[in-house]
C-alpha cells in the first residue's frame, strides 16, 4: 500500500478508521452520522446476519417487518422508555407537502409499534408465543459518532416475543442471549463474557437485560448483543392481552433483543492487527484468495490455467474463493492488499508451482513469514478446509488468550483503579446506580455484566463497601 | 372458514383486501399507508428477494446500503427528479431536541446520495463499472394506499450503476430488463410484457425507462418492476467523472432499476383464485403441507408416525415441508385454511393410507375435487418433485392464457375504448405526452409499455391520428 496503517498499539483509534476505510468496508456519508457500507463490508454483514437468521430460525423465530415511523405519542406511553429515547429521536414533522397533525419518529427501536399490533393479534393463550424478528434500519440521534460502532442510522436485528408467563419469557430471552453467544464465538471467533446488565445499563423499560460482551484490541469492553426480558411493561402500555386456559384476561409477558452492524465493529477490532483485518473463515466474504506468480507470456499461459482451475475446484467444494488475475498490480502489492483486507487464506501459484504440482500457501492469522507452507496440488481440498477451520480456532484462541490476560480480580479500589487504566476487572459490587455513576466519574469504566453462572457467596462492594451478593465485570466501554 | 371470501369476480378489489388478511400476508398499521409486513408474507418477500439476489450476483452485481436521509438539497440538483418526487416527501426537521439546519428528506429512491458517493469513488475508468445493488425501506408519501401496491413505507432493491459509455450503460438497463423478466416469469410464474415506457411514465430524471407489466386477474396492468438508463444526468448533477485512456475527463453513463413489495402484489393478483392465494412453488414459503387424518388413538399413532416420517424425508430431500399437527382443528377446516394460503401441494394420510402405502395428493392449481390422486408412498419424493413442476407449468399457463385471450390490437380509437374496459389494447402510437393525456382522461387507460421486439413499420396514432412508428400497449393500470 502506497501509505502505512497507524499503528494500533501507538493510537488504536486512528488504526480503526484507517482500516475500515482502507479495507473497503465503509465510507463516511454527507449526512452527519450516517454511514455508507461498502460492498465488502456488506458482505461481511450479510455474514452476521446468515449466522443470526440460521439460528432464529432454528430455534423457531419468523421473520416480518413494522413501520420505519412511530407515533410520538407511541414512545409516551411507557415512561422510563421515553424518557431514555426522548433525547436520541429524528423527528417527521412535514409530509406530501403538509405539516402533520402529529409528528412521527423514525423508528429509535420498535417495542411500542410492536406491542400495539401484538394487542390486537394475540387474544388466547392459543396464539402464544408469538416469536418474530424484524431486519431493519433505526434511527437515533448521536453527537459523535464512530463507523459500524455508533453511528446515527445503523442496521439490525430486531426480536420481539410474547409469551403466557414470566418463566416463558425468562427462558426466551436466556435462550437468546445463549445464541448470540454462540453466534459470538463460533461464528466471528469472538471470546465473549456474557452476563446480566446492572440497573443503570439496562434497557429503558425492560425488567432486566442481559449482554454478551467482548474486548476489544485496546482492551476497552464492546456490547455486542442484548437480550431484555420486559416483564409486563409493554403489555400494560399498549393492552397485550389474552385469555388464559380459565378463561380469565392476563398481560403477556415480552422480551426483545437485538444485535447491529457493531458485531462488524467488533469483528474488525478484536481480531485486526498492524497489517489490517483478520477475518473469521466462516463469516469472511472471501476466505481463499488465489495469486497467480509469473513473468513471460509461456508461463503465464501455465500459471493461469492452473489457477483457474484450482479457482474452481474450491468454489464447486462449496468454498468462497476469490482469483485476483489483475495484471497492473505486482503479486506483492497484491499480497499487502488481501493482508488489509483480511482474507483467511492465499494460495500462492508459479511456474514451478505448477511444474511440482504445488503450491504455496500463507495463513493470515500467523505471523508474517513463518506461515508460509508448501502443500500438495492433489489433495488441496481437504488442506485448506483443515487450515480453516485451524486459523478459525486459532484467532478464536488468541482473542481468548487476550482477553484471559487482561481481565483480573479487583480486591479493593486501589486495585480496581489500576486494573482498569488496561484491562476489565472482576469484583464484589453493589450493584447500586449512585455506586455506578461515582465509580464512572472517577475511573471511566462502567458495569459490563453480571455473570449468571458465578458461585454464591457475598462480599464487600469494590467501591462503597455495602454488601454485595454478586460479582460484575468493570470496563471502560465503547 | 367461517366467512367466506369476497368473489374475485364481483369485487376483485375486496377480494385482494380480504385475501392479504385472511392468508395472514399483511395488516394494517396505526400509521396512515404504511403497512405491517406478517410472517407469512415476509416469508414470500423472503423468496421474491433470494430470486432477485442470487441474478444480481451472478450477474457481477454486489450489496452495499446507503443512509436513509438524504440532505434536501441534493433531490433540488436534478430539475426534473425534484419535480417529480417532492410532493412526496416526507421530512425530518428536528433531531435530537433540535430543528435541523437543512431538513433531511426520508429517501424516496437514492440516485441523489448515491451519485454523491460516486463521485468521490470514481477516479478513472480502470473504476469503471460499478454495479452496486440496494435492499432497502423507502418512503413516497401516498394518499390512497393498498397493502403491498402502494403504500407510503414499501422495501424494495435499487440498483444503480455508472459505466463508461452510453452504450454500456444501456446494455446493463436491458440486461436487469430480461433479468426481471425471467424471474417474473421464472419464478413467480408470471407471462409479464416488456418495453419501454412512454415520455409521460417514465422515471423523472431518466433518459429512458423500461418495465415488466403483469395483468391482474381483474385485466388491469400492474408495472411489476423498472429499469432506467438515466443517461449522463445524475452524473452531470453530482460530478461523477473518470478520466479515460486518453486522459480526458467524461462524465459517467448511469442506471438505475428496482423491484419492490408490490410484487407481492403481483403474484397474489396473478394467481389468486376464488378460494385464496396460489403461489408458485418456486418461492412458495410452504412448497407442501401435510394432513393427518384420522379418529381414534390406535389410527392417530400410526398415521403421526407415518406422516412424521413423510415430513422428515421430504424436508431432507430440500423441500419446504409443513406437517400440521394442530389438534383444535378438523382436517377439513385445516383444506379450507391451507388453500387460502396458497400452498401448492397437500398431501392427506390416513390410517388406510398408511396400511396400502399410498397417500392422498390434491393439488391447488387445479379444481377441487377432480386434482385428488392417490399416490405410492415408495416413490413420493419424486412424485412431488415433478408435481410441484408441473404445477409450477401449469400456474404460468394458466396466467399466459389469461393474458392472451384479453390483449387485442386496437384498428382505431372506437375499438381502443372498447378493449380497455375489459383487457389491453394493442395499437399504432404517437408517444406524445398530450396525447397520452387525451387518452387517460378519455378512456382511463395509460400506455403500459412499447415493445422493444416489434417489427419495423408504421402507421397511424389510435388516437390522434399522427405519424406513428411503433406500437403500444394501452390499459388502466394499479
Amino acid at each position: 500500500m502506497a501509505q502505512r496503517l497507524a499503528s494500533p498499539d501507538e493510537d488504536f483509534s486512528a488504526w480503526y478508521n484507517d482500516v475500515v476505510l482502507r479495507a473497503d468496508l465503509a465510507d463516511y456519508s454527507p449526512v452527519r452520522g450516517c454511514m455508507v457500507i461498502k460492498p465488502y463490508g456488506y458482505e461481511l454483514w450479510e455474514g452476521v446476519k446468515g449466522g443470526l437468521d440460521r439460528r432464529f430460525k432454528e430455534t423457531g423465530h419468523v421473520n416480518a417487518y413494522f413501520p420505519l415511523f412511530i407515533p410520538m405519542s407511541f414512545l409516551e406511553k411507557e415512561s422510563e422508555h421515553v424518557e431514555g429515547f426522548s433525547p436520541q429521536l429524528a423527528v417527521v414533522t412535514h409530509g406530501g407537502g403538509k405539516e402533520l397533525e402529529e409528528p412521527l419518529v423514525v423508528r429509535p427501536t420498535s417495542e411500542t409499534i410492536i406491542g400495539h399490533m401484538y394487542a390486537q393479534w394475540v387474544q388466547s393463550y392459543r396464539d402464544l408465543p408469538i416469536l418474530i424478528n424484524q431486519w431493519a434500519n433505526v434511527v437515533r440521534w448521536e453527537l459523535r459518532t464512530r463507523l459500524f460502532l455508533r453511528t446515527m442510522e445503523f442496521l439490525w436485528q430486531e426480536g420481539h416475543t410474547v409469551h403466557a408467563t414470566y418463566e416463558e419469557a425468562q427462558e426466551e430471552t436466556l435462550r437468546i442471549l445463549d445464541l448470540y453467544a454462540d453466534f459470538a464465538r463460533s461464528d466471528a471467533a469472538i471470546p465473549v463474557l456474557v452476563g446480566r446488565k446492572s440497573e443503570a445499563e439496562k434497557f429503558p423499560g425492560a425488567l432486566a437485560s442481559y449482554a454478551i460482551e467482548a474486548m476489544m484490541g485496546d482492551k476497552r469492553a464492546l456490547q455486542a448483543g442484548t437480550s431484555h426480558n420486559l416483564g409486563q411493561n409493554f403489555a400494560k402500555a399498549f393492552d397485550v392481552t389474552y385469555l388464559d386456559r380459565n378463561n380469565e384476561t392476563q398481560y403477556c409477558w415480552g422480551t426483545s433483543w437485538g444485535v447491529s452492524t457493531r458485531m462488524v465493529g467488533a469483528i474488525i477490532m478484536v481480531h485486526g492487527d498492524a497489517q489490517g483485518l483478520r477475518l473469521p473463515p466462516v463469516i469472511a466474504p472471501i476466505q481463499i484468495v488465489v495469486i497467480p506468480i509469473y513473468k513471460g507470456d509461456d508461463d503465464k499461459r501455465v500459471v493461469m490455467e492452473s489457477v483457474t482451475e484450482l479457482a474452481k475446484e474450491l468454489k464447486d467444494a462449496g468454498l468462497r474463493v476469490h482469483l485476483d488475475s489483475r495484471e497492473e498490480y505486482t503479486p506483492g502489492w497484491k499480497f499487502n492488499d488481501w493482508e488489509m483486507r483480511g482474507v483467511p487464506l492465499r494460495l500462492e501459484v508459479g511456474p514451478r508451482e505448477v511444474a511440482e504440482g504445488k503450491l504455496t500457501c500463507a495463513r493470515r492469522d500467523a505471523g508474517r513469514k513463518s506461515s508460509k507452507k508448501s502443500v500438495s496440488r492433489a489433495g488441496v481440498q481437504d488442506e485448506v478446509k483443515r487450515l480453516l477451520a485451524e486459523i478459525q480456532q486459532s484467532l478464536f484462541d488468541q482473542a481468548r488468550a487476550f482477553l484471559d490476560s487482561h481481565v483480573h480480580e479487583a480486591r479493593d479500589y486501589e486495585e480496581f483503579k489500576e486494573i482498569v487504566q488496561d484491562g476489565w476487572a472482576y469484583t464484589w459490587w453493589c450493584g447500586s446506580p449512585e455506586c455506578e455513576a461515582s465509580i464512572q466519574e472517577e475511573t471511566k469504566a462502567t458495569s459490563r455484566c453480571i455473570p449468571l453462572d458465578q458461585e454464591p457467596g457475598d462480599g464487600r462492594c469494590v467501591h462503597c463497601g455495602a454488601k454485595a451478593t454478586e460479582r460484575a465485570y468493570f470496563a471502560r466501554a465503547y
